[in-house]
């Protein structure tokens, strides 16, 4: 792919949208793209992270261990981040993320993100957002589940 | 209060750590700082949400309703924020918080929030990092749940 087509791609994701095409050609040059196969793990629970991951195609199961079984906690599709938790928090892993069909994404190193958020603050907002949607989402899982529990 | 000392007070808060005391004047300024009494509610699930609150001293309880019941998903104590998922992402608040002790704040606008945010990224980066490792305990509690529904 050329580099004018990795630009046109990276323009598409919502949390590059108010990013100036020429600073894209940074994110271009030193991101890496992946692609995992059907049943493929992009991170395991417990592994030490050292970099995030923006879905350009497909979609992701989030898994956590539980008493030896994997329970599916959230979905992540095209334009997600995933594993930026490991990274922001300086923690392993929290989470295993399986790829539930072929699954191309955009590797962003620890070094690269942080390097991003400082430069593009729209950019912090747009993960800022993303991690409090997801917040609100577990919580309110959490207290249906406390609920089932209670009942 | 003078000036100077509720600036020196804003640098002992994790989140503007690195943000210069001439800043910090600015927000001293444009920031409301209020007081809860114990039992009060610094905002209520289901309202519009138009602040995040910094807790400058004191403890409070995070509420979620379910059924009726209110159920208790978090705490919150000195130097948390609160009430960033409401202006983040623009939904009525998602919880309620309630002062367990008495309880002072800085009350930020949304406003003033966006405004911190693109002129500090590390700020933006301390609240990435706060919601990263609430989403995390909010998971592992999420995933002990499940665990004891199927049990």
């Amino acid at each position: 792919m050329s580099l004018h087509d990795e630009v046109e791609l990276l323009r598409t994701i919502p949390l590059f949208a108010n990013i100036e095409p020429s600073k894209l050609k940074l994110l271009a040059f030193t991101s890496e793209r992946l692609t995992f196969r059907q049943g493929q793990d992009l991170c395991r629970q417990g592994d030490m992270g050292d970099a995030a991951f923006i879905i350009i195609d497909g979609e992701a199961d989030v898994l956590v261990e539980n008493g030896g079984k994997l329970t599916s906690v959230a979905k992540a599709g095209k334009h997600s981040v995933v594993g930026e938790i490991a990274i922001l928090c300086d923690v392993p892993r929290t989470a295993t993320v399986r790829a539930l069909s072929d699954v191309t994404v955009l590797r962003i190193s620890k070094e690269l993100f942080f390097r991003l958020v400082r430069e593009f603050p729209s950019m912090g907002l747009a993960i800022m957002r993303e991690l409090a949607a997801r917040l609100d989402r577990t919580t309110s899982q959490l207290t249906r589940a406390l609920g089932r529990i209670t009942e």
